[in-house]
């Protein structure tokens, strides 16, 4: 049992924290201005400064570090351990940091699906320039008429007509395609509902200038666009025709590999969430010992410094578990991580959300506005509660395996 | 000890009630779709449905519940107590029904204000319009620089300079300021920094046209602008220049005023959440007994009967306390009721908070998004634990009371 | 709508303070050492000290609080809601008060359903000696196998055999009836189990000398075996033959005769709970207020005020919702009551029990010792979660009628 | 970064795990018994079951696990890391298990004192029969009158007198002090009020049978004795007279070794906690699946399956970061752990207590009686939030570090 990085991550991570300080948070302000420049203008591209950093980053090889043993011109074989600390530094400047490293959610999943089951064909088209980061992709799988959570509610369907398919359907909360750098949508649907439960969905790559595919509207998160990461769009296909070689590794294989492109996301997303409440937790006593109210600073009264160590106390045994999380998939595979994997689904949201609420406190009514990233971070937060399923799906599947386990 | 409402309250409920059926829910729609439009234009006006509601209220004598024992051409003189119901009903449509009968804050606190303490000119230049509603208004406390809890440490100064007062300084979160409508505005400030704790502020009336008042910009609550109540504005004061008739009750009188202010205008905020809360009950029992995942309704499983029974245990608990506080305002004064008022300022936000925060989990994504209210609600609902000062203050302040008391 | 007690109340409220000043608050030490002495000879009888406050309490005419419309030679008539202030009263002292006034569970439940249901010789033969407070009484009906908050499963035999019945089962957590003056039980049993799912059950009184009783043992509740009561029985019946004149108001009548029961006593527990509360606030406070670590008092540091803030806060609405509970019962009856009585059943013990965890650890590890009565209050407290079945049952039943409320 | 066991430790985790399946579990109910036993008799000393199980694990080299670096006669030379899973184990069967391997506490401390403090002397007298497991021992910290989380405010007094030290003043809840076994007393007490505030304290070896040393009674917590570990003596030192040699490490020493004896004790405590809470799972787990209420399990109902899953993702957490902890003081020592062993000693309880009320709640009644252990377990784990010092002193200091870290 060892608690310590290996060299090599902590190398990188060294690297990659000076690359934070030189040009991701300088450039925070920057982003800031020029998301409130493209609200404006109603306008979903990538912010210049965006596409600035990324430049700097691939050229310093500080690039597609999350594809696990993918050493290919652009990646680094990092495994999942080893990257989990990078992408909990990342989650620091959560609207540019992962983007900037060309690690943003979903083109990390996206292209771990192509890595791992796309055709060669599949791959040159998409996974390479995906990599290269000359487009950006987007995941297709939640839909608005049905709780997504139980994948047999899947309702668009994906129907074979000679050499092409036909798809048909609603989805929403499609992150990311309301930008137009998005050229690809990777699209979960129902190839045959008369299947066994889990052979109905095939996954299909569908181009963004399909005809007939239809990009709505955009979903707000307690009123933000969220236009830093491509917003959230709504989805209709009316009669959306793709080749049949667009399939993802066959019909009937959608649910396997929307499982397998679960773990190592959540493991992103969880660590992101952890850098993202070390800042918060930063943010927090960084204020709590300037303000001064009532003669003393805010530091020295009440109920602050209990908040600040429960925050300390939580964030670190969260940390722990989602590392051992990685851990387990790199060395046992998924499955022997499962328990896991569901586990940090449902404590990352409750921790990082009450460490936020903490530190939007502190910061007095300017924590909920504009003027501090708080109360965005807090609402990205809050929607963890709902992705890949709401907490309590995964609670009670979660419950029936120790129920198994302890009756064995 | 009676737990009824009297005959009064009843049939005015009665009254209120059948209008909001037949004028209020039928026009949210309309509202959200207003709304949308103007935040497409960056407009600030009110909808034009709210002015055409309010006219009908208006004529139907639905109008102006708020002003205990006032009951001159445009009140209807109902005791605290009697408004309380009357203000939870309107807290079910919070986005319209308040502003509909000429209810909503900060008008009725600052016509309360003006009432108490104004001068007759002041009364017939400002009081009767808002009463007529031709008028809105605006209530300048906070400021950005310094911990408002604390009204000692208000920064804005007002100088007297021979007739006129000139004021120089900072104000943010100013509701309703955003708005043109929003003719006057009633600012706190300091006209003695040396004098006794609690009689160095004063309160001046500054008309929204008068020279040297910039409205900087709107602030934003979650991603909200608030366009519905005329937002938040961020104020400064250049040498503004007012007549010293403007001032309101007296050099040295503003904490005291400020505390006048305070109690009913905590029984409105608090009833009206209570309404919200009621509502988003009622949605969060609609959603589960008619959305179905895994072969059953939502409502048959795990843990969301107990989120409707606990939503219903704390309900009941909360609204009893706040009708007491009017009672006790009603019967033995405000001072009587510090306490009281104390705690509904605590209790009310963790109450409500709590409950819309199931409610939303219940409707999945979507109920953080712009399909319904309850995110926007939410927001809404967390200013509240900073409003007239962070919650923590006042828990301070009410156990020093308790402590005293039990010491005694 | 009126929160003050009326006058009879008040003045009773002076009178029984005025008493439990005198008489019960000085006794509580001596209390302690004769059932400490109790304990040692593990007897169970009650403490002489009991029966001197009694005889005083009763010499006053301070006596028999709690059956509403009762005004017999012993009784008060007093209404729930008049009672219900005297119960938080005698709370404060939870050990010696409640039987000080022959107000204590389950003799005032007992006496109840005597007055209600019982047959003119059933009530000169029990009730009159317990109105008198010559005997003492048990109520059973938990049993042991079974999940007893489905009446359903309830196994005890009641078998009519010619004049007489014939009672075989076992039931546990009998309050009091390890007590020898505990002279009578009311149990509850099974005449019927074919009968409609509520008409399988009665009532029958069995005197404790009925050959067959076997008292087993006493349960013990976090290691207190609770003599200061009577302890709690877990029972045999063995045969026990009692005539049928016995039965309560007749076969079948079982289930209606417990849920009428349930009402009342709900009240009386819910306030003598608060009364415990406000004893551990005041203790808290006091506490708080004296000692000292690192140069300061504990009540100027950290979360303490927080705590007793919140204590506070929470108590004053659970109070008042117990009050309307009872109001309701009186002038709309039980049934109208009946969420109320199920919501101050599930608010009662999480706020009380808060509040006591609270103030133990103002107190420092003697919290938790026999040199302070917190822990045994903390322990009382916890068995409430399971008093008439655990919480979880009736929250779930009280969000089915929720439910069925909002989609009417 | 490596989350398994290293091979020692899981050799060893089997052998201990086939000694408690053999010799530990089958013998609780008569442990248990026993205890009835000697409390009926008010004993002290520790029932037959402990030696006869002890010896049968001394002989099969099952012994003293805990001496970190220890590799004499009778230690294995474990480091914290290893040793923690064991300790975890142990904790099944907390009122057994700790005892039979030599390892319970007070004695582990306090040979861990001995062998880095001790004089040749000293050992030969003390440590060598404690490591044999001939005596048992206690450990005199805390005192009736003052708040001990603050050492500056121990009171007792150890004064120079030729040859000897003389001893006055009171301790409280000296674990295993009331068993005569306990045949040496290490206390802490002042010598120099004078000195440097961490410099006043000296620790002492008291022999029990020293004239003056008085043990008047037994604390309880909640209403049990603790006789399986010794229960909690308080104790009065009237002018108690030791040899000047039987100071520890030397004047002044005191607070140092305090510090030095906290973090491996801390470890042992979490991690037998984990191991209890790990038992109340599984006891949870077939209590829900087995117990039919309504027509189905409990498992099948309401909050159960909830409360499962977050107790496992809860206790993962906790485990982690105490095994974390155990490793910074193996490899970089204790006081780079020191964050880490405040923070495991403010999460342990709060996580285990949560636990166990939940196991409680779903064992009904008898959850809270002598039928099961549940409630006994309790009462311990919520000692352990005033065990060196309230939690509340500890977050405190944790937070000033934070701040500190934050601030730099």
């Amino acid at each position: 049992m060892d608690f310590a990085y290996d060299d090599e991550t902590n190398a990188l991570l060294e690297q990659v924290g000076a690359f934070m300080d030189a040009e991701v948070f300088p450039n925070e302000g920057r982003l800031r201005e020029e998301i409130d420049q493209l609200a404006a203008d109603d306008a979903w591209t990538f912010p210049a400064v965006v596409g600035e950093v990324r430049a700097k980053a691939k050229e310093q090889g500080l690039w597609n570090f999350f594809l696990p043993g993918y050493e290919g011109p652009h990646g680094r074989g990092l495994t999942n351990l080893q990257y989990a600390p990078i992408a909990e530094l990342t989650g620091r400047s959560i609207q540019l940091a992962p983007s900037a490293f060309n690690c943003a959610a979903p083109d990390t999943g996206n292209m771990e699906v192509l890595h791992l089951f796309g055709t060669p064909e599949q791959k040159e088209q998409w996974l390479e320039p995906l990599l290269e980061g000359t487009i950006r992709s987007s995941f297709a799988m939640t839909e608005p008429q049905v709780a997504s959570s139980d994948a047999t509610n899947i309702e668009l369907s994906i129907v074979r007509d000679g050499g092409d398919y036909v798809i048909n359907g609603r989805k929403w909360w499609i992150t990311g395609a309301m930008n137009p750098d998005s050229a690809i949508f990777i699209v979960m649907g129902k190839t045959d509902p008369e299947a066994e439960r889990h052979r109905q969905q095939s996954m299909i790559l569908v181009p963004r200038d399909t005809p007939g595919l239809e990009i709505k509207r955009g979903m707000r998160v307690f009123g933000y666009a969220d236009r830093d990461h491509g917003g959230h769009a709504e989805l209709a296909f009316h009669d959306v025709r793709v080749p049949a070689s667009n399939i993802i590794g066959g019909e009937g294989e959608g649910f396997a590999i929307a499982q397998a492109r679960l773990g190592p996301g959540r493991i992103h997303h969880c660590m992101r969430s952890i850098g993202l409440a070390e800042r918060a937790i930063e943010m927090m006593c960084q204020r709590a010992a300037s303000r001064v109210a009532f003669g003393k600073t805010i530091a020295e009264q009440g109920v602050v410094r209990d908040w600040i160590a429960e925050s300390r106390v939580r964030l670190e045994q969260l940390r722990l578990l989602v590392l051992k999380a990685a851990w387990l998939m790199d060395t046992q595979g998924n499955k022997a991580a499962h328990t896991e994997i569901q586990a940090i689904k449902i404590a990352t949201p409750a921790t990082v959300e009450w460490i936020l609420d903490k530190a939007i406190q502190v910061h007095g009514a300017g924590g909920l506005s504009q003027d501090f990233p708080l109360a965005e971070w807090f609402a990205g937060m809050r929607t963890l509660r709902f992705a890949d399923g709401p907490d309590e799906v995964h609670k009670t599947s979660l419950a029936r395996a120790e129920l198994r386990k302890q009756l064995r």
